[in-house]
């Protein structure tokens, strides 16, 4: 039997990150769950990520302390308003509060440190360009760059003839079509927490971008909503 | 009286960041240093960092707490020996255990995350990469990629019509020129710490890359050593 490659999986405990790792496992990878503990309003969404790593049987799961709360900035880390109420068509004109400066640039810089050290190649993030909140860094340009950068800072790339590879695999799927692919890899989507703002006992708010756009995605797909 | 420009420099107690610090100060910046509490074997360099931010003056410090120390692979960060003893041709030819993987694109990211708070669009770097270690995150080509990706990476650098700069002034020195540098602009250079592995009571160890090239960049400048 050979032993399966490593790979890091960034697993915020929302439902994209949660079908990311399926396809990560789908793809014969030994998923290595990474969260991060950064300063967000609750620790939900990282009880939301434990879940998940143990309904789908993972590897391991690293939860990392990055003080991203220290800048302020955002919406998700500082005494700032989450915006609530939006359309579908007002969520993604315009870069919202809960925006977190350079946010996947700092987790797929810790997932590179910890893939290096694994000896991984493949680094999974759920990032999503189609329906999103509008951040920059959800883009495909920018997870190309990313993936250029992850060859030139790292002695695997540049001396140990590793390629690393970001992949993205939810990229340019829209939210129904996550549904349906969370579904068929057998995620349990009732797992996840995608809300901005939960309330105090842990419930979604229904209100937030995170909410309607989750909600818009059931709904596309055909399916009851499933949520914490 | 016109207010300076906000710029993050990254500050990691070393000479090399203090002399870079320094540079940002004469180009005119209003310098907000940034240091990582990231699992490092000592703090000494923390208490150097402090110590340069009160001799140089600097508008604002920030410590960052960010667990590199989790992923382990680093004899900074986990318990694999500190070569010692290499000449100066040995260091750079291959790179070392000291290396921590992708550590400069985590730090330039937290910089970048705090260069957008603030609404600067420089981030200063004490690389080099004449008389170094070998890193592959010290060569040009890589801070390039990087000041690239911040581009892409952040709602200022591709809505904001900002643009991010990656300034490292020491990049292209030899550490003879960094101590002439350094002297040139005033640094007390007696405050800051290269060592890697300083002795319990603070003292480098003399015997490490860092105090090696160190050591000899005071000879080749012609000046007594400075240390802590």
């Amino acid at each position: 039997m050979t032993r399966k490659a490593p790979a890091v999986v960034l697993l915020s405990g929302g439902m994209d990150s949660a079908v990311s790792a399926a396809v990560a496992l789908r793809d014969g990878f030994d998923v290595h769950a990474l969260s991060f503990r950064y300063g967000q309003r609750h620790a939900l969404e990282l009880e939301a990520a434990a879940a998940v790593v143990r309904a789908l049987g993972l590897a391991r799961h690293l939860v990392v302390n990055v003080d991203l709360g220290a800048f302020g900035g955002s919406a998700l880390t500082a005494e700032i308003p989450v915006p609530t109420g939006r359309s579908p068509d007002e969520i993604g004109r315009a870069v919202p509060p809960t925006y977190v400066p350079a946010r996947n640039t700092v987790f797929l810089s810790l997932a590179l440190a910890w893939a290096e050290v694994l000896g991984a190649t493949d680094i999974y993030i759920g990032a999503n360009a189609i329906d999103y909140s509008g951040y920059p860094d959800c883009r495909p340009e920018y997870l190309e760059a990313f993936e250029q950068l992850a060859n030139l800072a790292t002695v695997a790339g540049t001396e140990g003839g590793k390629r690393f590879r970001i992949r993205a695999p939810l990229l340019r799927l829209s939210k129904r079509e996550i549904v349906l692919l969370g579904r068929e890899l057998g995620v349990d989507l009732g797992l996840t927490l995608s809300c901005y703002a939960p309330t105090p006992d842990g419930s979604p708010c229904g209100q937030c971008d995170a909410c309607l756009l989750r909600e818009k995605g059931f709904e596309a797909a055909g399916q009851p909503l499933e949520r914490r």
